[in-house]
């Protein structure tokens, strides 16, 4: 496929912001006339994905078919280049058997020199995980397929290319197509890059295939880039970054980073960075307790806004150890970020004295007296409130909530506490030093809201913990189940029970960076009230 | 079709309790038994609806089996009484198509004295509001017409019927038809009645058509009885009440209560009666500000599961009017409820020392103090928390996160202002006297936190809010639509701001019962990063 030069162009869309979006595009076109024949985009580049119910709204829809048209307008300065790029579009027909409410189809269209060549419509949509397509779009029923330097090319959407029977590509290559084209909108999971390429082999029927992803956060997804094309064998001839940028065929990078600390990491630090400057926050809150969960979070938001944006607060209770302020402090000074310290004990003291509390509220208390205050600085400073819960104590309930769970985003949600040390351990390797204390790192946890108070008082050990975590969230295992891997049954049965007891502080919990195949939050949709698996 | 008595029987299920849900269909096919010659059960009805991603779990799925099994068997002893019951079972075809996880059935099952006659499969998988059918279930293709009385009937479950070109209906006339046995689990919202209807009379062709619905409560949900017989002719010839328990055809009771206050009301009572019940919360503690939100929800409560078990506590600060106390005090005195004020000034002063506040921080202060006082009664005495916003202040996000929005249910958060006062009156009207103070109806709405504050300084008349919110939310219509209605663009422009910017605290709010097309929580799914609408 040498024959035709493609560049892959890797946007970081903003939902709904049409002019921010088309701004990177043409900035990209403009960069790739010249050096490639095929500029392609991701699934949704020029309206932003998931739009979620926003699909309902005509106007969205008619600005972003409006955008479209000046952006074929706008190929006439770019003669020779073709483009593939995805967008919303008004669905004509609707199948009464879909039972949604969609308006819209999930499109790309193909454009040069301000002429349309066509539109592809996404005919199979995810309805599983965080993804609600079958809820917000119209299925398409047509292929398009298009000559470009003599070859036939046709387009495909995302999730068409995971069906295993490769219903499409049959039909294809019955066409003679020698070239698929696939907008993506693709969100990291840790061995994504592997199982991309695992669904585009097994779709290929002898076609090369050139899949582009976006990239950047929204929300709780970061889209990782890594764009890549494989020749009519399967192999890997290109290979983009994790990105946003134009990028033309060189040689593949370096080899796959599945299940990689730095890429987490960096997956991590995106997410937050582009939720605050997508939101217009420049500027980040978290309390420190000296713990390493808070640790890590601050160690990613210096990274994703500046460490001089960063203001970590040390909140000491009469229960608070040295330790604890100790590690926070070199923890701030290490990173560089701004920091104080507010000693909580005269609010304490005084709802104390108004009211009589068992032992649980006066733990509560202070992890609630605690948000109070840094939602303070929050409102005072204009400063997001990282809310720095590991995945392991979401799951079993093991936070306070409008406390240590109040936050505008949570960095770490969707990682096991056995992978914040992992990653702690890997933060401070990379960076060739100890920024992140190695007491915090190695001290027992513990929330410290009574005298030696330790987290494994009343959990399991956090290996056993979350090895059950993993089989119980991820793979939606029964207790039987995991039992048969050779965990103690009264143990899962207790852990399968503060998991669903827990449902209802989760449904009121932050978004935070999706990391795994099943996160807290759209991606997993369980009742509050059920008594399944009540022991 | 007097040939056929039919008996409706409207349990109350428990999400996955199968022995409870047993026990309940049990004890109404004993009165059932001689009385009817089919007794008919809701969608789900033995495992409960929705079950969300419970249904990925093979032993939910299996226990439901078994369970049904043993239902079977039990219909030894009810000789001459044949039975539908909806329940969840294994697919064994999934068709790839369908880009789900779903390994389970959406069934009714059919049998009679020990022998199944046979189960159908939901073909119409709902997917927009609410509904994740297509996200959990795999669609059935079969029809079940089995024969009854010399007659031939046939099963088709909830969403099936609402099918405008009535295919399927075609297709069972073609086989001579004559009764068509409907399971649903279709929850209230405020014309349902009369929705339902017309929709079972558009699907029916010539054949008769028993509609059976759930009752109680579930998360966000209520279903609300409402089970009926239509004739061949679509004359209804029984209407079942919105409660628990077997109900045989006699006359229709009065008329369709669309949009009737005293429905609404005992919906939002059943909401949260469930929600307390099903999660084993016998006390309530809410705050009781003497203004209409927060008297409304705690003469729901006390409705709900008694007075003597609701707590109301006023938390006077030092911007409270002297009217605030004197009304909540009445109100509780009124409901019979117990009462507390708790001043809130030691902590607000304490905490101002430790901070240099701004003007909203202040303001949010005082409000998440109180939720730190209540959540403190909460924890010690059990007592589940309501947070009592309504859906006109949700909407524009004019609630304090982790203050007033802090709670485990909210009671009329699908409620908009100027409906709260129209059930207040209607409240006070039906009681025959003042039970909410005439003040706490008629004062201006103030959030009291700073001195002198009106919520109409900040926002306009709640007639035209709550008119242009209406359009919003429920009708997804753009700024444009509801300017062509007659309102001003400036304000429906900023309003259209307002909802999309408290998108975050919505995310992190409390469930509570929908009573409208589209309510906060899942039915509305929409992006918290988005610059769509911005101005």
């Amino acid at each position: 496929m040498r024959e035709i030069r493609i560049g892959f162009g890797q946007i970081n869309p903003v939902v709904g912001d049409l002019e921010h979006n088309f701004a990177q595009v043409l900035s990209q076109l403009k960069q790739a006339h010249g050096k490639v024949d095929l500029a392609v985009f991701g699934e949704l580049a020029l309206c932003g994905y998931p739009l979620g119910d926003l699909s309902y709204r005509s106007d969205i829809i008619e600005k972003t078919e409006a955008k479209l048209a000046q952006l074929v307008q706008a190929s006439k300065d770019f003669p020779g280049l073709t483009v593939v790029i995805g967008h919303v579009s008004k669905a004509k027909h609707h199948d009464p058997s879909q039972v949604s409410f969609a308006i819209a189809h999930n499109s790309a269209t193909v454009f040069s020199e301000g002429v349309v060549v066509g539109s592809y419509h996404k005919k199979r949509l995810p309805n599983y995980d965080v993804f609600d397509d079958w809820r917000n779009f119209v299925p398409g029923s047509e292929e398009l397929i298009f000559q470009l330097h003599g070859k036939k090319v046709a387009v495909a959407i995302c999730e068409d290319i995971w069906d295993q029977d490769a219903t499409q590509a049959k039909a294809l290559v019955k066409q003679q197509v020698e070239l698929l084209i696939v907008p993506n909108g693709s969100p990291y999971t840790r061995s994504k890059q592997s199982e991309r390429r695992a669904a585009a082999r097994k779709f290929q029927q002898g076609f090369a295939l050139a899949y582009c992803n976006l990239s950047g956060g929204q929300d709780d997804l970061v889209f990782d880039g890594d764009s890549f094309l494989l020749d009519a064998e399967g192999n890997e001839i290109f290979r983009a970054p994790s990105g946003q940028g134009l990028f033309v065929e060189t040689q593949p990078l370096d080899e796959i980073r599945d299940d990689d600390p730095e890429r987490l990491f960096q997956v991590l630090v995106t997410g937050l960075r582009d939720y605050c400057t997508k939101n217009g926050q420049g500027k980040i809150v978290l309390g420190l307790s000296g713990g390493i969960d808070s640790a890590l979070s601050c160690a990613i938001a210096s990274e994703a806004i500046g460490a001089e944006n960063v203001l970590g607060v040390a909140l000491p209770s009469r229960y608070s150890s040295d330790h604890s302020i100790t590690d926070a402090k070199s923890l701030a000074k290490n990173l560089g970020c701004d920091y104080r310290e507010i000693e909580i004990e005269g609010p304490h003291a005084s709802v104390e004295k108004l009211l009589t509390l068992s032992n649980l509220a006066k733990e509560n208390l202070q992890a609630r007296l605690r948000a109070v205050i840094l939602m303070g600085i929050s409102n005072t400073e204009g400063r997001l409130l990282l809310s720095t819960g590991n995945k392991s104590e979401i799951a079993v309930g093991y936070s306070t909530i409008y406390g240590d769970a109040a936050g505008g985003f949570a960095p770490i949600k969707d990682v096991l506490k056995t992978d914040v040390w992992w990653l702690a351990k890997w933060f401070n390797q990379a960076k060739g030093k100890e920024v992140i204390p190695q007491s915090s790192i190695t001290k027992a946890p513990s929330a410290e809201l009574r005298p030696g108070q330790k987290d494994q008082d009343s959990l399991p050990d956090y290996q056993i913990l979350d090895d059950i975590l993993r089989l119980l969230i991820e793979k939606f295992a029964t207790v039987d189940e995991v039992v048969s891997i050779g965990f103690d049954r009264q143990l899962v049965a207790e852990i399968d029970e503060m998991v669903r007891r827990a449902e209802w502080k989760r449904s009121q919990g932050a978004i935070g960076t999706k990391t795994t195949v099943v996160s807290f939050g759209s991606g997993r949709r369980v009742p509050v009230t059920t008594r399944f698996g009540k022991l």
